[in-house]
């Protein structure tokens, strides 16, 4: 058997510790067995954890951290601490090519500040962005980006999300030319801010790029499954992206009041209930974790901090498929052919 | 009987045209007999759909007016015709104290082009902002804005939207002191936007005004019920109010799938029907119909294009409710005491 990725897991982020991590682990493995993984933290917590997973042992490499990142942690200073955290060294071993991709569920600013001065941002790319996979009512998930890496992005910011956008679309969800589009408050070219109207005048024009580029799209529209990436500055994409999780939650709770409001809708919820599970795990955000921070020189993927074990496999899996997928490369080569037909208009 | 509120109503506004308003003028009359209604548009049409709601003539003057705004029409282009549309002289019957309020459903942009231009802002007031109810789990709908009057605000303007919405809950919500937060991508102090950290500095200190400010709220939390008012730029609270919209139909839409995924789902949804209706009523946009156009000189409504009659009804009775409890007058009185405090405190 070829040897699979590597995956270097900060064991001590998230909410819960090792426990629900290394669960995680093992669900992972159990669907593929051909990753191994080096575990960064506190040892004996590790190593305790690992005793109730005899089958893991093969698999994984565990390495002492003395300390870990808080969750309250200022960026600025955890930067600081890269060198003895679990979230520091694990990016330390994406960088030394120890790992091909880094897991972790703390501090999402640490994460990203972190990453970034380890890491450093592609050729052609100004800043990295946090790209995850929406549920959408069609037959493919649909990638959203920038989901709160940057608060205010420019023009040039944007195109290149785009980019990076399309080439997750094109690996991971095998969509040869991804239909793009820049969220706004509404459609008509003149609306919404100069930094998308100048991105869309710029994508309209790159047509030589791997994407179909079909304007703007309203927050009413993400999930109708009409379009593979969309493409925003991080403050609104964090704003759409928690709406979206907030009014989900908010019909599920209004759902289970209206069932249990009678005993007759009881008797219909115990009928409905194969059928709902299946909505249920349409919605589980755990099965729609793992958002990766593209546009770094290595794959930084960002697990929920509440990710139960289902959510923490599934993070891994991501990592997974973007390091056999080669996304790195293949943002690569996109972003020269962006720029050598930008440098050959510019020149004539 | 008191003479009640006199609604001005552009009849040509909507998708459908005069006859979904007049049955939502029907509606609203028959839940509060004291309305009057001033009908503008194309007087052909608007007697032909009277004849068939005979109870609603002592009701209704109709006043004609040549023309209308199209849904696509630029703002700038709609002011020049303010004199000879329906939006127009609705907005002019306002300005002359004809009516009380005037309604619409046409044409956001131009809407608030023409009102601003009509009406002028309150003083102390730099942009007018569009506000609505939003449903949550609570006893209490919660009011947010700007919806999308402004796509880019700076701190004051952010103050003078909380002072707005706090008004709007005092009145209407009948809650005596809101508690307000601003919309941003995370709880912590430094998060966000410079415009975000100085409003909620100026807010946390402005403790003479009748609001709870309680700093920074995230997109997951607006449904939940624990705050009465959200405060935004019109940007990103165009993109939460839409995908919220959004996601809400995404989430009904997957249920109704499971629903008829087997013959035993579709018993269960037979027997859960009446519990399913009122989750139906509960999230049906409808019902939550009528934005506000808060800090001009008069009331201006904003119904959905798409609105049925319940929902033009309701865009009804929120002008009507907004005209009884007076809220121009108390925004303005709580902006002086705003405005005085800050003075006190310049010149000390």
């Amino acid at each position: 058997m070829d040897a699979g990725p590597r995956i270097a897991i900060d064991a001590m982020g998230g909410d819960t510790g090792p426990a629900v991590v290394i669960a995680g682990i093992e669900r992972a493995r159990r669907k593929d067995s051909s990753l191994h993984f080096l575990l960064y933290g506190d040892e004996k917590l590790i190593r305790a954890e690992l005793k109730t997973h005899p089958k893991l042992k093969p698999a994984v490499t565990v390495c002492h951290t003395p300390e870990s990142i808080a969750s309250t942690e200022k960026p600025s200073q955890a930067i600081r601490r890269a060198k003895t955290t679990s979230m520091g060294v694990a990016i330390a071993a994406v960088k030394d090519g120890q790992a091909d991709a880094a897991v972790s569920g703390g501090n999402t600013g640490a994460l990203m500040a972190m990453a970034k001065l380890a890491l450093r941002t592609m050729p052609g790319i100004d800043r990295p962005a946090l790209a995850a996979l929406l549920p959408t009512l069609g037959d493919q998930d649909c990638v959203m980006l920038d989901l709160g890496a940057n608060t205010e992005c420019d023009a040039q910011n944007l195109v290149q999300f785009a980019v990076m956008g399309s080439a997750y679309a094109r690996t991971v969800l095998s969509i040869s030319k991804p239909r793009v589009k820049l969220l706004n408050i509404g459609t008509e070219e003149l609306k919404g801010t100069d930094e998308l109207k100048e991105a869309a005048a710029l994508l309209r024009e790159a047509d030589y790029l791997p994407l179909r580029f079909d304007g703007f799209v309203e927050g009413d529209q993400l999930s109708r499954g009409n379009l593979d990436v969309v493409v925003t500055d991080g403050f609104s994409g964090n704003i759409a992206l928690k709406t979206a999780e907030g009014t989900a939650r908010f019909v599920t709770d209004l759902l289970r009041r209206a069932f249990k409001s009678s005993l007759r809708s009881k008797a219909g919820f115990a009928l409905s209930k194969p059928a709902l599970n299946l909505l249920k795990v349409h919605l589980d955000p755990n099965n729609h974790n793992g958002a990766v921070f593209l546009g770094l020189n290595g794959l930084i993927v960002k697990s929920h901090g509440g990710a139960n074990a289902k959510g923490v496999a599934n993070a891994i899996a991501v990592a997974a498929s973007m390091v056999r997928n080669d996304i790195t490369r293949k943002i690569g080569d996109d972003l020269d052919n962006f720029r050598a037909h930008a440098f050959n208009e510019a020149a004539q």
